[in-house]
Protein backbone atom coordinates (compact mmCIF):
# COMPACT_ATOMS: atom_id res chain seq x y z
CA UNK A 1 0.00 0.00 0.00
CA UNK A 2 1.28 3.44 -0.99
CA UNK A 3 2.35 5.45 1.48
CA UNK A 4 -0.42 9.02 0.38
CA UNK A 5 -3.00 5.69 1.13
CA UNK A 6 -1.79 5.30 5.03
CA UNK A 7 -2.26 7.53 7.99
CA UNK A 8 -0.64 7.29 11.24
CA UNK A 9 -2.80 4.93 13.49
CA UNK A 10 -0.77 5.43 16.74
CA UNK A 11 -0.35 2.59 19.34
CA UNK A 12 1.84 0.68 16.61
CA UNK A 13 -0.63 0.60 13.63
CA UNK A 14 -1.49 1.92 10.77
CA UNK A 15 -4.85 2.39 8.90
CA UNK A 16 -5.88 2.69 5.26
CA UNK A 17 -7.18 6.65 4.77
CA UNK A 18 -10.83 4.57 4.18
CA UNK A 19 -11.07 3.03 7.43
CA UNK A 20 -9.32 6.16 9.33
CA UNK A 21 -12.28 8.42 7.63
CA UNK A 22 -14.99 6.33 8.81
CA UNK A 23 -13.20 5.98 12.56
CA UNK A 24 -12.76 9.58 12.86
CA UNK A 25 -16.58 9.66 11.77
CA UNK A 26 -17.81 7.16 14.60
CA UNK A 27 -15.27 9.29 16.86
CA UNK A 28 -17.16 12.73 16.02
CA UNK A 29 -20.39 10.25 15.83
CA UNK A 30 -19.62 9.67 19.77
CA UNK A 31 -18.54 13.21 20.60
CA UNK A 32 -22.02 14.43 19.52
CA UNK A 33 -23.73 11.83 21.83
CA UNK A 34 -21.44 12.93 24.47
CA UNK A 35 -22.32 16.90 24.18
CA UNK A 36 -25.69 15.94 23.02
CA UNK A 37 -26.91 13.96 26.38
CA UNK A 38 -24.66 16.78 28.49
CA UNK A 39 -26.94 19.73 26.53
CA UNK A 40 -30.41 18.10 26.69
CA UNK A 41 -29.67 17.47 30.56
CA UNK A 42 -29.20 21.07 30.88
CA UNK A 43 -32.10 21.87 28.65
CA UNK A 44 -34.32 19.39 30.81
CA UNK A 45 -33.51 20.92 34.49
CA UNK A 46 -34.01 24.14 33.26
CA UNK A 47 -37.05 24.20 30.97
CA UNK A 48 -38.46 22.13 33.10
CA UNK A 49 -37.61 21.62 36.32
CA UNK A 50 -36.93 25.35 37.50
CA UNK A 51 -33.01 24.71 37.39
CA UNK A 52 -30.27 23.77 40.81
CA UNK A 53 -30.15 24.90 44.41
CA UNK A 54 -28.55 23.96 47.04
CA UNK A 55 -30.14 22.90 51.03
CA UNK A 56 -32.45 25.67 50.43
CA UNK A 57 -34.47 23.92 48.19
CA UNK A 58 -34.10 20.21 48.22
CA UNK A 59 -36.70 19.88 45.60
CA UNK A 60 -33.85 22.11 43.11
CA UNK A 61 -30.83 20.50 44.76
CA UNK A 62 -31.79 17.24 43.33
CA UNK A 63 -31.54 18.39 39.65
CA UNK A 64 -28.09 18.73 40.78
CA UNK A 65 -27.77 14.73 40.85
CA UNK A 66 -28.58 13.71 37.13
CA UNK A 67 -26.65 16.72 35.95
CA UNK A 68 -23.35 16.34 37.66
CA UNK A 69 -23.21 12.71 37.56
CA UNK A 70 -24.11 12.66 33.42
CA UNK A 71 -21.24 15.03 33.53
CA UNK A 72 -18.69 13.03 35.73
CA UNK A 73 -19.70 9.56 34.21
CA UNK A 74 -20.51 10.41 30.66
CA UNK A 75 -19.00 13.36 29.27
CA UNK A 76 -16.05 13.74 31.10
CA UNK A 77 -15.05 10.02 31.27
CA UNK A 78 -16.11 9.39 27.50
CA UNK A 79 -13.96 12.04 26.41
CA UNK A 80 -11.26 10.36 29.15
CA UNK A 81 -11.72 7.65 26.51
CA UNK A 82 -12.13 9.18 23.56
CA UNK A 83 -8.66 11.07 24.36
CA UNK A 84 -6.42 8.40 22.98
CA UNK A 85 -8.61 7.99 19.90
CA UNK A 86 -8.84 11.93 19.07
CA UNK A 87 -5.52 12.71 19.36
CA UNK A 88 -3.57 9.20 17.84
CA UNK A 89 -0.12 11.47 16.67
CA UNK A 90 0.59 13.47 19.73
CA UNK A 91 2.60 12.99 22.75
CA UNK A 92 1.68 9.85 24.55
CA UNK A 93 2.46 11.72 27.66
CA UNK A 94 0.57 14.81 26.80
CA UNK A 95 -2.21 12.67 26.20
CA UNK A 96 -1.85 10.67 29.52
CA UNK A 97 -2.18 14.00 31.08
CA UNK A 98 -5.21 15.37 29.82
CA UNK A 99 -6.65 11.25 30.48
CA UNK A 100 -6.09 11.70 34.20
CA UNK A 101 -7.02 15.56 34.06
CA UNK A 102 -10.58 14.59 33.10
CA UNK A 103 -10.97 11.91 35.68
CA UNK A 104 -9.70 14.37 38.72
CA UNK A 105 -12.34 16.52 36.47
CA UNK A 106 -15.18 13.49 37.30
CA UNK A 107 -14.39 13.65 41.33
CA UNK A 108 -15.96 16.67 42.08
CA UNK A 109 -18.56 16.20 39.88
CA UNK A 110 -19.65 12.51 41.15
CA UNK A 111 -19.26 13.70 45.08
CA UNK A 112 -21.09 16.59 44.57
CA UNK A 113 -24.15 14.82 42.67
CA UNK A 114 -23.76 12.29 45.32
CA UNK A 115 -24.12 14.96 48.26
CA UNK A 116 -27.06 16.31 46.43
CA UNK A 117 -29.10 12.55 46.34
CA UNK A 118 -28.26 11.75 50.05
CA UNK A 119 -29.44 15.57 50.96
CA UNK A 120 -32.27 14.95 49.18
CA UNK A 121 -33.60 11.91 50.83
CA UNK A 122 -31.91 13.00 54.33
CA UNK A 123 -33.13 16.34 54.61
CA UNK A 124 -36.94 15.60 53.49
CA UNK A 125 -39.95 15.16 55.80
CA UNK A 126 -39.96 12.93 56.81
CA UNK A 127 -36.71 11.07 55.28
CA UNK A 128 -36.48 8.47 52.09
CA UNK A 129 -34.47 5.81 53.06
CA UNK A 130 -31.14 5.82 50.64
CA UNK A 131 -30.15 2.79 48.99
CA UNK A 132 -33.34 0.90 48.43
CA UNK A 133 -33.29 0.73 44.77
CA UNK A 134 -31.86 -1.17 41.68
CA UNK A 135 -30.95 2.42 40.68
CA UNK A 136 -28.64 3.03 43.64
CA UNK A 137 -26.94 -0.45 43.81
CA UNK A 138 -25.70 0.42 39.99
CA UNK A 139 -24.49 3.66 40.98
CA UNK A 140 -22.63 2.49 43.94
CA UNK A 141 -20.98 -0.59 42.10
CA UNK A 142 -20.14 2.29 39.60
CA UNK A 143 -18.79 4.07 41.89
CA UNK A 144 -16.74 1.53 43.08
CA UNK A 145 -14.96 0.42 39.98
CA UNK A 146 -14.10 4.16 39.35
CA UNK A 147 -12.14 4.48 42.07
CA UNK A 148 -10.72 1.77 41.59
CA UNK A 149 -10.04 2.07 38.55
CA UNK A 150 -8.35 5.62 39.50
CA UNK A 151 -6.35 4.74 42.13
CA UNK A 152 -5.07 1.33 40.21
CA UNK A 153 -4.64 3.64 36.81
CA UNK A 154 -2.61 6.23 38.84
CA UNK A 155 -0.54 3.97 40.83
CA UNK A 156 0.50 1.70 37.56
CA UNK A 157 0.59 4.54 34.80
CA UNK A 158 2.07 7.66 36.80
CA UNK A 159 3.97 6.56 40.14
CA UNK A 160 5.48 3.50 38.53
CA UNK A 161 6.65 5.49 36.01
CA UNK A 162 9.68 6.28 38.60
CA UNK A 163 11.56 3.47 37.46
CA UNK A 164 10.51 3.85 33.70
CA UNK A 165 12.52 0.70 32.08
CA UNK A 166 12.21 -1.90 35.22
CA UNK A 167 8.00 -1.39 35.02
CA UNK A 168 7.61 -1.27 31.32
CA UNK A 169 6.31 -4.89 31.32
CA UNK A 170 4.25 -4.37 34.27
CA UNK A 171 2.79 -1.79 32.67
CA UNK A 172 1.61 -2.62 29.41
CA UNK A 173 0.33 -6.04 30.40
CA UNK A 174 -2.07 -3.74 33.18
CA UNK A 175 -2.78 -1.43 29.93
CA UNK A 176 -5.56 -3.65 28.35
CA UNK A 177 -7.02 -4.87 31.87
CA UNK A 178 -7.70 -0.98 33.03
CA UNK A 179 -9.21 -0.33 29.60
CA UNK A 180 -11.23 -3.42 29.83
CA UNK A 181 -12.35 -2.42 33.17
CA UNK A 182 -12.92 1.18 32.16
CA UNK A 183 -15.18 0.03 29.87
CA UNK A 184 -16.95 -1.76 32.08
CA UNK A 185 -17.30 0.86 34.04
CA UNK A 186 -18.38 3.15 31.32
CA UNK A 187 -21.42 0.61 30.48
CA UNK A 188 -22.03 0.51 34.10
CA UNK A 189 -22.70 3.94 34.18
CA UNK A 190 -24.58 3.86 30.93
CA UNK A 191 -26.72 1.22 32.56
CA UNK A 192 -27.23 3.57 35.54
CA UNK A 193 -27.74 6.42 34.15
CA UNK A 194 -30.83 4.50 32.49
CA UNK A 195 -32.50 2.98 35.64
CA UNK A 196 -32.25 6.38 37.18
CA UNK A 197 -33.86 8.16 34.27
CA UNK A 198 -36.72 5.48 34.02
CA UNK A 199 -37.08 5.88 38.12
CA UNK A 200 -37.43 9.84 37.60
CA UNK A 201 -40.10 9.43 35.38
CA UNK A 202 -41.96 6.98 37.14
CA UNK A 203 -41.41 9.37 40.50
CA UNK A 204 -43.16 12.12 38.28
CA UNK A 205 -45.71 10.29 36.28
CA UNK B 1 6.55 -23.87 25.94
CA UNK B 2 5.77 -27.91 26.38
CA UNK B 3 2.77 -29.79 25.03
CA UNK B 4 2.00 -30.12 28.27
CA UNK B 5 1.79 -26.85 29.05
CA UNK B 6 -0.53 -26.22 26.27
CA UNK B 7 -4.37 -26.89 25.69
CA UNK B 8 -6.02 -26.57 22.62
CA UNK B 9 -8.06 -22.89 22.56
CA UNK B 10 -9.99 -23.29 19.40
CA UNK B 11 -9.99 -20.56 16.77
CA UNK B 12 -6.48 -20.89 15.60
CA UNK B 13 -5.56 -20.41 19.08
CA UNK B 14 -3.68 -21.83 22.15
CA UNK B 15 -3.69 -20.94 25.66
CA UNK B 16 -1.35 -22.06 28.17
CA UNK B 17 -2.93 -24.46 31.44
CA UNK B 18 -3.12 -21.24 33.65
CA UNK B 19 -4.61 -18.92 31.22
CA UNK B 20 -7.09 -21.63 30.54
CA UNK B 21 -8.17 -22.70 34.30
CA UNK B 22 -9.13 -19.26 34.32
CA UNK B 23 -11.08 -18.56 30.97
CA UNK B 24 -12.95 -21.67 32.24
CA UNK B 25 -13.88 -20.34 35.49
CA UNK B 26 -14.93 -17.19 34.01
CA UNK B 27 -17.22 -19.29 31.59
CA UNK B 28 -18.75 -21.04 34.64
CA UNK B 29 -18.81 -18.08 36.53
CA UNK B 30 -21.02 -16.32 33.28
CA UNK B 31 -23.34 -19.79 32.90
CA UNK B 32 -24.06 -19.65 36.92
CA UNK B 33 -24.89 -15.72 36.31
CA UNK B 34 -27.04 -17.01 33.02
CA UNK B 35 -28.92 -19.92 35.25
CA UNK B 36 -29.38 -17.71 38.26
CA UNK B 37 -31.33 -15.02 36.34
CA UNK B 38 -33.89 -17.08 34.77
CA UNK B 39 -34.36 -19.60 38.11
CA UNK B 40 -34.31 -15.81 40.24
CA UNK B 41 -37.06 -14.87 37.69
CA UNK B 42 -39.03 -18.00 37.79
CA UNK B 43 -39.01 -17.90 41.63
CA UNK B 44 -39.95 -14.19 41.94
CA UNK B 45 -43.19 -15.01 39.19
CA UNK B 46 -44.31 -18.07 41.13
CA UNK B 47 -43.41 -17.32 44.76
CA UNK B 48 -44.58 -13.46 44.77
CA UNK B 49 -46.80 -12.50 41.88
CA UNK B 50 -49.01 -15.81 41.22
CA UNK B 51 -47.65 -17.63 38.32
CA UNK B 52 -48.64 -17.19 35.00
CA UNK B 53 -51.81 -17.23 32.49
CA UNK B 54 -52.80 -15.99 29.28
CA UNK B 55 -56.15 -14.30 28.58
CA UNK B 56 -58.51 -14.73 31.29
CA UNK B 57 -55.85 -12.80 33.96
CA UNK B 58 -53.96 -9.78 32.21
CA UNK B 59 -52.37 -9.72 35.54
CA UNK B 60 -50.51 -12.80 35.20
CA UNK B 61 -50.64 -13.07 31.84
CA UNK B 62 -48.01 -9.60 31.93
CA UNK B 63 -46.02 -12.33 33.95
CA UNK B 64 -45.12 -13.98 30.85
CA UNK B 65 -43.18 -11.12 29.85
CA UNK B 66 -40.00 -10.59 31.74
CA UNK B 67 -39.79 -14.47 32.42
CA UNK B 68 -39.38 -15.11 28.73
CA UNK B 69 -37.74 -11.98 27.39
CA UNK B 70 -35.05 -13.20 29.91
CA UNK B 71 -34.98 -16.67 28.72
CA UNK B 72 -35.02 -15.03 25.36
CA UNK B 73 -32.83 -12.61 25.55
CA UNK B 74 -30.49 -13.49 28.47
CA UNK B 75 -30.38 -16.87 29.19
CA UNK B 76 -30.25 -18.60 25.24
CA UNK B 77 -29.06 -15.47 23.79
CA UNK B 78 -25.91 -15.41 26.82
CA UNK B 79 -25.78 -19.21 25.85
CA UNK B 80 -25.81 -19.12 21.80
CA UNK B 81 -22.63 -16.58 22.54
CA UNK B 82 -20.91 -18.24 24.93
CA UNK B 83 -21.23 -22.17 22.70
CA UNK B 84 -18.16 -20.89 20.48
CA UNK B 85 -16.38 -20.69 23.84
CA UNK B 86 -17.70 -23.59 25.21
CA UNK B 87 -16.71 -26.21 22.85
CA UNK B 88 -13.39 -25.03 21.74
CA UNK B 89 -12.39 -28.08 20.64
CA UNK B 90 -15.65 -29.27 18.60
CA UNK B 91 -16.60 -29.16 15.51
CA UNK B 92 -17.16 -26.01 14.09
CA UNK B 93 -20.52 -26.75 12.38
CA UNK B 94 -22.19 -28.31 14.84
CA UNK B 95 -21.00 -25.34 17.46
CA UNK B 96 -22.54 -23.01 13.83
CA UNK B 97 -25.24 -25.82 14.16
CA UNK B 98 -26.38 -25.28 17.99
CA UNK B 99 -25.47 -21.33 18.00
CA UNK B 100 -28.51 -20.68 15.05
CA UNK B 101 -30.51 -23.61 17.47
CA UNK B 102 -30.59 -21.48 20.43
CA UNK B 103 -31.39 -18.21 18.66
CA UNK B 104 -34.34 -19.98 16.74
CA UNK B 105 -35.60 -20.96 20.49
CA UNK B 106 -35.66 -17.50 21.09
CA UNK B 107 -37.35 -16.10 18.56
CA UNK B 108 -40.57 -17.93 19.88
CA UNK B 109 -39.99 -16.42 23.77
CA UNK B 110 -39.83 -12.95 22.53
CA UNK B 111 -42.91 -13.34 20.24
CA UNK B 112 -44.79 -14.60 23.01
CA UNK B 113 -43.78 -11.78 25.46
CA UNK B 114 -44.34 -9.06 22.95
CA UNK B 115 -47.66 -10.27 22.61
CA UNK B 116 -48.55 -10.28 26.71
CA UNK B 117 -47.40 -7.07 27.29
CA UNK B 118 -49.33 -5.55 24.41
CA UNK B 119 -52.60 -7.59 25.50
CA UNK B 120 -51.94 -6.50 29.15
CA UNK B 121 -51.80 -3.08 28.21
CA UNK B 122 -54.78 -2.99 25.46
CA UNK B 123 -56.86 -5.51 27.01
CA UNK B 124 -57.31 -3.16 30.57
CA UNK B 125 -60.10 -0.91 31.08
CA UNK B 126 -59.26 1.85 30.37
CA UNK B 127 -56.67 0.05 28.40
CA UNK B 128 -52.75 1.80 28.97
CA UNK B 129 -50.80 3.34 25.90
CA UNK B 130 -47.84 1.55 24.61
CA UNK B 131 -44.25 2.02 24.14
CA UNK B 132 -44.35 5.32 25.88
CA UNK B 133 -40.90 5.02 28.23
CA UNK B 134 -37.25 4.50 28.27
CA UNK B 135 -37.83 0.69 29.03
CA UNK B 136 -40.25 0.01 25.42
CA UNK B 137 -37.87 1.74 22.98
CA UNK B 138 -34.55 0.43 24.24
CA UNK B 139 -37.12 -3.09 24.03
CA UNK B 140 -37.52 -2.33 20.32
CA UNK B 141 -33.97 -0.70 19.23
CA UNK B 142 -33.00 -4.72 20.66
CA UNK B 143 -35.19 -6.66 18.96
CA UNK B 144 -34.87 -4.24 15.69
CA UNK B 145 -31.37 -5.66 16.12
CA UNK B 146 -31.29 -9.12 17.21
CA UNK B 147 -33.88 -9.83 14.02
CA UNK B 148 -31.27 -8.03 11.89
CA UNK B 149 -28.22 -9.90 13.51
CA UNK B 150 -30.49 -12.92 13.39
CA UNK B 151 -31.35 -12.50 9.16
CA UNK B 152 -27.89 -10.95 8.00
CA UNK B 153 -26.16 -13.92 10.26
CA UNK B 154 -28.71 -16.59 8.71
CA UNK B 155 -27.73 -15.36 5.40
CA UNK B 156 -23.96 -15.21 5.65
CA UNK B 157 -23.03 -17.62 7.75
CA UNK B 158 -25.72 -20.31 6.04
CA UNK B 159 -26.94 -19.54 2.94
CA UNK B 160 -23.36 -18.13 1.51
CA UNK B 161 -22.08 -21.62 2.18
CA UNK B 162 -23.48 -23.19 -0.44
CA UNK B 163 -20.29 -22.01 -2.38
CA UNK B 164 -17.85 -22.39 0.45
CA UNK B 165 -15.04 -21.61 -1.44
CA UNK B 166 -16.05 -17.95 -3.16
CA UNK B 167 -17.48 -16.59 0.20
CA UNK B 168 -14.53 -17.50 2.40
CA UNK B 169 -13.39 -14.11 2.41
CA UNK B 170 -16.68 -12.29 2.64
CA UNK B 171 -17.82 -14.35 5.74
CA UNK B 172 -14.61 -14.19 7.70
CA UNK B 173 -15.13 -9.96 7.23
CA UNK B 174 -18.56 -10.19 8.41
CA UNK B 175 -17.24 -12.86 11.45
CA UNK B 176 -16.04 -9.73 13.80
CA UNK B 177 -18.48 -7.31 12.37
CA UNK B 178 -21.60 -9.95 13.37
CA UNK B 179 -20.04 -10.46 17.04
CA UNK B 180 -19.61 -7.04 17.90
CA UNK B 181 -23.14 -6.32 17.09
CA UNK B 182 -23.94 -9.23 19.14
CA UNK B 183 -22.34 -8.12 22.25
CA UNK B 184 -24.08 -4.72 21.67
CA UNK B 185 -27.05 -6.49 21.37
CA UNK B 186 -26.57 -8.21 24.48
CA UNK B 187 -26.02 -5.22 26.08
CA UNK B 188 -29.00 -3.41 24.77
CA UNK B 189 -30.51 -6.52 26.42
CA UNK B 190 -29.20 -6.08 29.92
CA UNK B 191 -30.13 -2.43 30.00
CA UNK B 192 -33.52 -3.05 28.80
CA UNK B 193 -34.14 -5.81 31.58
CA UNK B 194 -32.56 -3.22 33.83
CA UNK B 195 -34.76 -0.18 32.75
CA UNK B 196 -37.90 -2.73 33.05
CA UNK B 197 -36.98 -4.04 36.69
CA UNK B 198 -36.81 -0.68 37.78
CA UNK B 199 -40.47 0.32 35.92
CA UNK B 200 -42.14 -2.76 37.42
CA UNK B 201 -40.47 -1.95 40.93
CA UNK B 202 -42.06 1.68 41.25
CA UNK B 203 -45.62 0.04 39.45
CA UNK B 204 -45.11 -1.68 42.78
CA UNK B 205 -44.32 0.49 45.68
Amino acid sequence: MGRNHQVYGGGGGTMSRGWSCLFYLLVFLTEILLFGVLILSLVWVYLFKDGFAWRDDIQRQFNLHPVLMITGFIFLMGNAMLVYRLFRCCNKLASKLLHTFLYLLAVPCIVVAMIAVFDNHNLREPPIPNLYSLHSWLGLITMGLFGLQFVVGFFSFWILLCCEQGTSSFRSNMLPIHSTFGIITFMLAIATSLTGYTEKAFFDL
